[in-house]
């Protein structure tokens, strides 16, 4: 009997509750569709300011303007976060070619990996040995190396639906390749583009020499997919072709930057961190408007979205636009660290960078309860077509918060074209769909309003 | 105990069968995605064919081109359907201005709609009244809408999810809005484009002057957003503005044109029919990629998906491009006249006619039983990120089958881009990714598997 009746009280008092959630979610949704600041942001770090490779003059430019535009929130707090970060510079644009004869020369599209050393004065010349990633050059050892250029050009895996499934399933041919290939005596390596199109874009990315000694680095670059295809298709009929690259990439000493900071302060549980960010630096090819000024955008207007429709949050929420992910990660280690020094809880941490592209989900670094916790919520997303809840990873910029307890979370957009752009000259706001954006904005603005209202302990709300 | 033996036997069937579908379907994905004929398809059809509207030379070189590569898939029977169509011509390019004093002009971007008539030999000139759609014309009636040109600017309402319901809600403007107009007199109308960005671009559609007159029909073009925006603007500074517009459409006799179809003949249920399908014929100022060259080859790439698994359908599988949806649906009529007089039995048709963008699932007109079965599929398609399957419409070109018994489903995909290029002259396919397209195509196929598989009569194969 005391059951039923508890049941009797309960109901409407749930039913009004959740009345509630799908109001607040529409009027953010709307908000963001009708009057969104997104996509305006996004044009002018796009447009006035452009690629925000760390350390450049134009990273900084986009620190000063997306403070500015966090102080215009009327944010409790803003502030910069200082780190130091790497500073590479490209130099004069690569060229590239392939000899197939005395003045038989083919030019390609390349770019120099991010990190790389330049090629010697005068460019660097040599016979090319093609394998198929990095676990070929330990079958084909020094005898077949030394001395050669190696030519990475393991395509991305077509046929898997998420694409972020089919980089991270050759991305270390990039990341690593001119570390494995120096060892056996190579003098450069060329690295296909991560690209699941055939097209005349070469896409940079970051690598590493590891423990390497300077003196033992050798250049890499990436090729164009289409160029890849030439260059295969030309060595199979002529293994004796040479091919010749000139970069000119520097490495200067760390500068100082920042990462980009602003909150709303709790109402009710003020030392409960909610974080949602992305990050500001981007690659210097494209103007960096899907990775990651569309993340930087869509978190600062989470922050609007709550304020804009009238919801007053009960515990901290703060945008951050962390510094250097692409080549460093130095922003979000140094995040983690002054939060750990300062003893600061973190609920929830949530990050949009895998483009601007049609929402379509989260996945969450998280414990089961906690997961049964957020499913609690997912019908709540339905009318705005968000599907996707799954157990996976989050995103590199919030890693470092993983201790355990604090809930991580990624957006995850329909991935089909983000790597048409990834780390490319064409990497640029025209390809992104301001409806896309917007939603996206809306979407994670919704989690975080969800998780701000009922956190993520079981028993703090319903039993 | 006989309850329990039978689950005890049909428990590994299931479970053997499920592992069937799963593998049939991950094989029709990735034979989409690897080894697909639909992107190179719609390459040809888009850039060495172009706009295909009912009636032109280029829609019959579509007719010709289909055809031929239909019947190099070796399917059991290709053939053309003659049905008449309409012809009407735009001529040369329209011409429009706001005159907002002596020798103050500004161009502005027009089109005409489809099935307009022209304007008088000079152009027309006249006074603007704007109204916010068709309704409103009702409350300023003949007094202050005679002589003048009706400005119909109802934009489409931005913060619905599916923008398809945008489109619906006010695409009567377009439709009707000549017709009603010139019932109180005015001398032409100038309709918002249907679009949800504001852009230079004017989208065209069909309209309709209903049982109206020669003598009364009234000349109807639709204008840029943004020139619709500019306007507007000018008519709240001063309602005594000039606007000037000239076109030279004309409608021709009708001509003959076709409907082309090609089947598989089913091995066990020959006389039942599923039908999957798209139209061929498109408007004329892009080169229809999205509307709906990628419904004709994801269409045509469901049959070949299946024959390229080496799947064997028990039922007769049938891919019907049809000809003259936009401006007439007389393709459409004579399938289905033609399928009636033949007593044909159609299980199920299929129609994409919503763009080339990453597939979201389906919308089935049916009955709940139906519907049931559909559902208890759907988890088969939950590894590819097909996540709606909900009632709703079907699409045009299908609805005249509707009877009752005939399952009818849409394909469903992302919606957000589609009303940036329908029916302007962006519908071109640089627009369309190749994925994207890809994706579609499989989901289609997977579904005409599912159906031709299992059926619908729920007593057929589980109970």
């Amino acid at each position: 009997m005391r059951r039923i009746l508890t049941l009797f009280l309960l109901l409407p008092l749930a039913l009004l509750a959740q009345t509630e959630d799908q109001r607040q979610i529409e009027e953010i949704f709307s908000q963001s569709l009708t009057n969104g600041k997104s996509y305006s942001w996004l044009d002018y770090l796009s447009n006035q300011i452009g690629g925000r490779l760390s350390g450049s003059l134009n990273a900084e430019r986009a620190v000063t303007y997306t403070k500015q535009e966090m102080e215009s929130l009327g944010l409790d707090r803003v502030w910069l976060q200082p780190v130091m970060v790497p500073k590479w510079t490209r130099g004069v644009k690569e060229y590239a070619y392939i000899e197939s004869g005395p003045g038989k020369i083919t030019p390609v599209n390349i770019c120099a990996l991010g990190g790389s050393v330049a090629t010697p004065d005068g460019g660097l010349r040599g016979r090319v040995v093609e394998v198929n990633g990095i676990a070929e050059m330990e079958t084909l050892g020094r005898e077949k190396l030394e001395g050669k250029i190696v030519f990475l050009n393991e395509p991305m895996q077509p046929d898997l639906i998420n694409t972020f499934q089919a980089y991270s399933g050759c991305v270390n041919q990039r990341y690593a390749g001119a570390l494995e290939a120096a060892k056996y005596g190579a003098t450069g390596v060329i690295v296909r583009s991560l690209n699941l199109r055939l097209d005349d874009l070469p896409h940079t990315g970051s690598m590493s020499y590891g423990d390497l000694p300077a003196e033992e680095r050798i250049p890499a670059a990436a090729i164009s997919t289409k160029d890849a295809e030439l260059l295969s298709t030309m060595l199979r009929l002529d293994d004796k072709i040479t091919f010749y690259f000139s970069q000119k990439c520097r490495v200067f000493e760390d500068v100082k930057s920042y990462n980009v900071i602003g909150e709303i302060k709790g109402s009710e549980f003020p030392e409960q961190i909610i974080t949602v960010g992305g990050h500001l630096d981007s690659w210097d090819l494209g103007d960096g408007a899907h990775d990651d000024g569309a993340g930087c955008v869509q978190s600062m207007e989470v922050l609007r979205l709550l304020s804009e429709t009238g919801y007053r949050p009960k515990r901290t929420i703060r945008v951050v636009l962390f510094m250097n992910e692409e080549n460093g990660l130095r922003g979000a280690r140094k995040y983690a660290e002054v939060a750990s020094e300062n003893g600061e809880e973190h609920l929830f941490a949530l990050e949009s960078d895998a483009g601007g592209f049609t929402p379509r989900g989260f996945s969450f670094d998280c414990r089961d309860d906690q997961f049964e916790k957020v499913l609690s919520w997912k019908q709540l997303f339905e009318p705005y077509l968000i599907h996707l809840f799954e157990k996976g990873g989050s995103g590199a910029d919030i890693g470092p918060l993983k201790n355990g307890q604090t809930v991580l979370a990624g957006l995850r957009p329909d991935s089909q074209r983000y790597f048409d752009h990834h780390h490319a000259a064409n990497d640029t706001f025209e390809h992104v769909n301001k409806r896309e954006l917007e939603l996206g904005a809306a979407t994670m603005a919704a989690l975080v309003y969800l998780v701000d209202k009922y956190g993520f302990n079981s028993s703090e709300i319903k039993g």
